[in-house]
């Protein structure tokens, strides 16, 4: 049968959104609840008023209760999870109950699920098939990656006198954070955007920084994390620190128009800080930088251990710039496939700035990289000294040369302290090294341009 | 004046306890709700039953509704933010009022801020001095670090006819995570586990799958998901499913029993697709089965570009197996380093069996490592073709021949599909490389064990 057209957005009240997270995993606190705060930030971003969150576990009574609460008091209720093939997922099924609407098959949402079971070689199971159930008169918020549909959905009243605001909508979303994600930005956003959104068009961009701390760098812009109209404001990320500005006005255009300014004077203030914005990372940056020059990039890695190379491959399109490289964790490595000297890594020991150097200049001259960095360390926790505790990372860049500097290949310390474990350090010395690279781009860029 | 002596616990019901976490920054996601993740591991351990979370801003009319509506629901609710200094912390203001108490200064709280913030070398401010305000007949809960105490109360209804649950009790904590949980440990704990804690003690064990759908691991295991006492719950990750096993008993001895036989046979009935327990991965299993053999480790990674040796460098002390490898992303490294022959990758691809197989064979060349894995795919989104979609992956394992399969390097095709996207793709290419060489090292044990 056709799909309901999707009920026609009705214009925000105060009554706003609501969060509803669904799982018995975040009741028994298995799982953080990274859903609501990606969610909350979407609906901050987006102007939607947004006043309550809830968790609730795999219990249909509970969650029928929560449902029918939640109906007479938001505009609109955004659930995540129970979305899945097993029997605690009851989220469709107790949507139907809580306002009384039988559910339906969907002959269109069974035929994705077999077709896409098929494309991974596995058979859809009489399990599968509940997830093509949606209650009638709901509209289907296709899951373009996992089998589990969303939906959108304006029940009626369940019985004569229930208290249901009018227009109340849910949408529900998988609890697989990449597939909410994409679907919430498929379906979700437009659909919210047609609601007119009482606070008028948002327009936002994310800056993103490196090197600097999150106390000084709100410090340094106190004054404009104080607007009303673009607001300001910090985050705190892995390594990296962001600002994200939004403005609100009558168009996009004029949203875009009262930004623009405050973003100008945050980049002039922050300089060289600022790698980038929305949706860059530092290795992207860094790759598009090399693309432009035609330049090559290979790594060595040891104690990050390909986490380096990895964040390079992440990027769509790396493969003409990122040459690979060598995983040098063992000494032997280092030494018979980098041509470390014995002798460096026997007086220096395996984390030092020669060999450092030694590992960037060798995998430059096995691969003919135009650019090399390198990364060694101790990440813990064991495997300190009182000379170099867990967290002395040395790393190096080797490339074209900067005339100012005198180097070709630049090279130091990176002291992270243990205090944050060795997963944040693995992850925050692949950044750092990108950023080394990135600083050496633009002293080089400089150097080419004295002008500029 | 003295403390009111602490309410005494009431037997907890089945209404358990809920968290609301209080603060405008939960709403517009500036930071993820760890509290309440943490909170839920406390009372999951402790066996006090939690069956809602909510958030709520700084506002003073919806904080008091919500804390109106808890109170006719649950035994125990715990708060956490809202007790600074700053004019939008109203935790104890709110509590005060929807239960229609009258706030009193404590003399000894007033002084302890006054101590502290000397020692800091601060004076206290008047905004201060509302840290030292409590409901009467509030126990107080000290903060042994910051200023902000908090309380233990029972309030009584504020007008006749209001629904409160008999013995409510609120817990009130700062939301600085460190000090939430110090004043938890001290006051919080002693008191619950005064109460009786008629549910008992909780005793879980995750059980870790790959190579299996969660839809087909629920069915197959089907009869014990209804099981009552232990629970069991499936949940899906990346590349991974996972079950959880929840025992609750009197004693952690008695709910440990409980548990063993349902772990039992659930290992029993999937084999070889359990990996691993509670802090398991892929990597780490595999790890400390090479340690067992005194083997080492090497990979040749092309589409995962690093991943699969960031996997296995974020286990502490993977050095002892994990030599390093090389990232071969372009084609020339994995011709010049890892020497795969230009006619293999002429006339089958980069993405093809044989050239797995080549760079599984050339890592072990030039490492020497015992076991090597290669992986060479297209991870999109582009590059892919008719024939090699997006999602087409070849992996091999190299290392000591399988007598019964005949065969030194195993090789084969793993066929993804594109659907998910390129970081799920690469993270779960090397989830699935390190499965094939545990399946290696299964089948090799089994070999020379014919009897066991």
């Amino acid at each position: 049968m056709p799909d309901a057209p999707a009920p026609s957005p009705v214009a925000l009240t105060s009554a706003g959104a609501e969060i509803l997270c669904i799982g018995t995993e975040l009741l028994l606190g298995t799982i953080t609840n990274g859903n609501a705060r990606w969610l909350a930030e979407e609906l901050a971003a987006l102007g939607v008023p947004h006043f309550r969150q809830s968790v609730v576990g795999d219990n249909r009574e509970r969650l029928i209760a929560q449902l029918r609460e939640a109906a007479g008091r938001c505009q609109i209720l955004i659930t995540t999870g129970g979305l899945g093939p097993t029997p605690d997922d009851l989220t469709t099924e107790a949507i139907a109950a809580a306002f009384g609407a039988p559910l339906q098959e969907r002959a269109e949402v069974w035929a994705d699920i077999q077709a896409k079971m098929a494309a991974r070689g596995r058979v859809a199971s009489p399990s599968n098939r509940k997830q093509a159930l949606l209650p009638q008169g709901a509209t289907l918020l296709p899951n373009p990656s996992g089998t589990a549909p969303g939906m959108i959905w304006s029940p009626m009243p369940p019985e004569p006198g229930f208290p249901i605001r009018p227009g109340f909508t849910v949408l529900t979303f998988p609890g697989v954070p990449s597939e909410l994600r994409a679907m919430w930005a498929a379906t979700a956003v437009p659909w919210l955007r047609q609601a007119g959104l009482a606070k008028g068009v948002f327009a936002s961009r994310l800056l993103r920084f490196w090197g600097v701390a999150e106390s000084s760098l709100a410090e340094s812009v106190a004054d404009l994390l104080a607007l009303e109209n673009p607001t300001v404001a910090p985050y705190a990320g892995t390594g990296e620190v962001k600002l994200r500005i939004t403005a609100r006005a009558e168009t996009a255009a004029a949203a875009e128009a009262l930004l623009q300014p405050v973003e100008a004077e945050l980049r002039q203030r922050t300089g060289v800080t600022c790698f980038g914005a929305d949706g860059d990372s530092l290795a992207s940056v860094v790759l598009d930088r090399l693309r432009q020059r035609g330049d090559t990039l290979a790594v060595a890695e040891s104690c990050t251990g390909g986490g380096l190379g990895a964040a390079l491959a992440a990027v769509p399109g790396a493969s003409d710039v990122f040459l690979g490289g060598v995983i040098a964790y063992a000494n032997a490595v280092k030494q018979e496939l980098l041509g470390v000297p014995a002798e460096l890594l026997h007086s220096h020991g395996a984390v030092s700035d020669p060999v450092a150097r030694a590992m960037a200049r060798g995998v430059q001259r096995l691969t003919g990289a135009t650019w090399t960095i390198s990364v060694t360390g101790v990440a813990g926790p064991g495997g300190g000294s009182a000379e170099k505790p867990v967290g002395t990372v040395f790393m190096a860049v080797a490339g074209p040369p900067v005339a100012s500097a005198g180097l070709e290949c630049s090279s130091g310390l990176w002291q992270a302290g243990a205090t944050r474990g060795r997963a944040w350090l693995q992850a925050v010395a692949a950044g750092e090294a990108l950023n080394r690279l990135r600083l050496r781009l633009e002293a080089l860029e400089a150097d080419s341009c004295p002008g500029g």
